[in-house]
């Protein structure tokens, strides 16, 4: 079953989605917004799965679906925390600026609180006051939650995950060290983020969901150019289950909690940072990683940050090449 | 006005109480719930104004209020940033484990981004898993907001302010110094925070609401006996127009936004750390500062985080001596 919210709103208007993103259907009739759906998921669920079959059998009113009509499909959420699974990723950013890493970021995920009262929608364009911020994007995997216990275990919180769908996290890297330095975490260095057009429950996805990991490559252009195609499934350190029982470990989360992968990144074939796109490699899936790289390699940096004007693009395709949970595409303004 | 929402549900059940906490009226007709009422303001202020008048002539159908029934005013939100805005207190902290305070921290709010997605009641209990995790509570003045533009002003902040209410935010001392080693800020430290019963609006605090802070006496007891007698309006370095525009700078604040003012800290005569209520001082609004008053004075602290049967009760009197929030409080289990 694929879910979107039409702009409508603070909260959208939620649309069941056919299959293949061609078709909506009103599901308003079942509850006003995918917040209130996710609230009464064990009413509403049977109810949204029966609409979507009558969607994909031409049995109900439908209307085209086009991506830029599209909220993200929580406009707003009570909870946004965002991990960091690719430990890979945080190892490199470390290794350029010559800080160690400790060994427990191998066992112990990192994560952290994110602002989460209003998302940007995945067409909508980024909005940069100042270049001197350093404006990234980073290509997650995100799930939504329904309600998760206190102390709930990695079973517990794999069987609470209710949908599936990508991330733009916004993130201003030129504000981020004074932040940490503070030691309180990110705040201003991580303004409002987005989510894809559709937000699909994990069957949808078949064998590519597995080990509470997403197994396909997380396709990521800048201005039309391959950028990255990193696998979501291969070296993420800890699945969704470990990081939502992270997050549960000293309070209940709500329905409708998201839960980040953190910016998807895969190692090279020999075990170093992986090569960009042009050269062959897999490439990455935020600027930071590769300035990282280029740091490594040639002493500097060499690809800016984001300007107004770019373009990213984060999609995700199945076998057969057919776009699973629609694009997120945003020009920074 | 006075708005409570009654326990109901995930979003409470919206009332306006009278002045003196004794009756309540509902406000469901205006709006089922207290996010409602803020998503549209403009709209529900006057009718909720009105109903209050009413409530206080006693022309419409009443209630006795009990704050027991109370959950908190918004029972989840979508926005929860809390700032350090009593700089006294961080120095402080800072000074007993021998680490230095950056001069920054006097001119550039510090805040962190809290979870939201479910908060205590007032009269709730604490759940404590562990006590080795070291559980506090701080006592803290916060501010619910209207919708508050990226980029907005001190006086733009200042002018969103729709009400106004007391909060314990819940910390795991013993959690924090991993959590803050890692980077990203708090995350399993800082569990469901607790608001007082009733938000007020900040009209309704008069002279004691000016300058963007709250000048009366925060007083916290455990155990029923008196812990601090702070001025929420004293040595609050940053005033909430301030911590709103600063949490504001790179996104917009959606309404609902709950802002908190940090632990309320108040120095000592000399300038120096405060003396403990026995001892004629204004006391703590936390434990920890305690323990860091006692490791200053005499090499370690002697005051113990939170055990089980602990009760923790805040509250904030007007010049009469009545309640104007109603109070948190509550025990440990």
């Amino acid at each position: 079953m694929k879910l979107a919210s039409l702009k409508n709103g603070r909260d959208g208007h939620l649309v069941v989605v056919s299959r293949d993103l061609a078709w909506f259907t009103d599901a308003d009739a079942i509850a006003p917004s995918l917040q209130a759906a996710l609230d009464d998921w064990e009413t509403c669920e049977p109810m949204l799965r029966g609409l979507a079959e009558s969607l994909e059998h031409g049995a109900v009113p439908r209307e085209r679906f086009h991506e830029h009509e599209a909220a993200s499909p929580l406009p707003r959420a009570y909870q946004w925390a965002d991990g960091s699974a690719y430990v890979n990723h945080v190892a490199l950013v470390r290794q350029a600026r010559a800080a160690e890493m400790p060994e427990s970021f191998w066992t112990d995920p990192l994560i952290y609180q994110g602002g989460s009262d209003g998302f940007l929608g995945p067409r909508d364009p980024i909005p940069l006051v100042d270049e001197a911020w350093g404006l990234d994007f980073e290509g997650e995997v995100a799930v939504v939650t329904g309600d998760v216990p206190m102390g709930a275990s990695r079973e517990q919180a794999l069987a609470a995950i209710r949908l599936v769908m990508l991330c733009n996290d916004v993130s201003l890297r030129n504000l981020i060290p004074a932040e940490i330095a503070k030691g309180f975490g990110f705040f201003q260095s991580k303004p409002a983020s987005a989510f894809s057009p559709v937000a699909v429950t994990p069957d949808e996805l078949g064998g590519s969901w597995r080990d509470g990991r997403l197994h396909r490559k997380m396709e990521v252009e800048l201005n039309g150019q391959p950028f990255g195609c990193a696998d979501a499934g291969v070296d993420m350190t800890f699945d969704f289950g470990t990081l939502i029982a992270h997050a549960a470990k000293t309070r209940s989360l709500c329905a409708g909690s998201i839960i980040g992968s953190g910016t998807v990144s895969n190692r090279g074939p020999d075990g170093g940072p992986g090569k960009p796109v042009a050269e062959g490699g897999v490439g990455y899936s935020c600027i930071a990683e590769v300035r990282t790289v280029e740091m490594l390699a040639h002493g500097a940096p060499r690809t800016p940050f984001l300007k107004r004007g770019d373009v990213v693009r984060i999609e995700m395709r199945d076998e057969r090449r057919h776009t699973l949970f629609g694009a997120i595409e945003q020009e920074v303004t």
